[in-house]
């Protein structure tokens, strides 16, 4: 349970900013290197690698280097974790929403 | 265009923090008072009326005032702003592998 509470917060936490949301944009359409992530986010090569590291931390990215060049990649397991909080948010409302409906028809009859 | 991009940071910051999702989360289940939010969260009335003012702004949480009783409510337009947000890269990462392996095959043939 713990495992699974440390995920989301791995995945929601690295969400939370700005810059790693646009890496997470730019991956979603294709593979790219490090140097061409960084061009046009304006930021650092160094700057880019850190946000990867939380990107990657969290399962939403994932790098591999051949020779000199690192690619990286969109993982959709992270994707996947964060989907799933926010349905069961919704699900847990939408039951409650049920159960006061089913309540008031109750009182009616 | 820049008043969509401003919303989803608003979301996902605000989920970004591990007390708003923990106040997120204790919503779906129900609304409660600001008082009865702050007990089981071990935080003060003060903070949590800080994250609730975050959350509001986000869209995810509505709060409504009757007498000296702040209730909140989950709100779920905040959820949705998220969930699209998601939904989007999922789906702009599985055309890309569609394509990807379109690709392979007519090179195949």
């Amino acid at each position: 349970m713990f495992s699974h509470r440390a995920q989301v917060h791995r995945v929601f936490h690295a969400l939370g900013d700005p810059t790693r949301r646009a890496i997470v944009e730019r991956l979603s359409t294709g593979a790219v290197s490090v140097s061409s992530l960084a061009k046009p986010l304006d930021i650092s090569v160094a700057a880019v690698v850190q946000h990867l590291q939380v990107l990657e931390r969290s399962g939403l990215v994932r790098t591999t280097k051949v020779g000199r060049v690192r690619t990286c990649r969109i993982e959709p397991g992270g994707l996947t974790i964060a989907e799933r909080w926010i349905e069961e948010r919704r699900s847990q409302w939408e039951r409650r929403l049920d159960r006061l409906g089913a309540l008031l028809e109750s009182e009616e009859t």
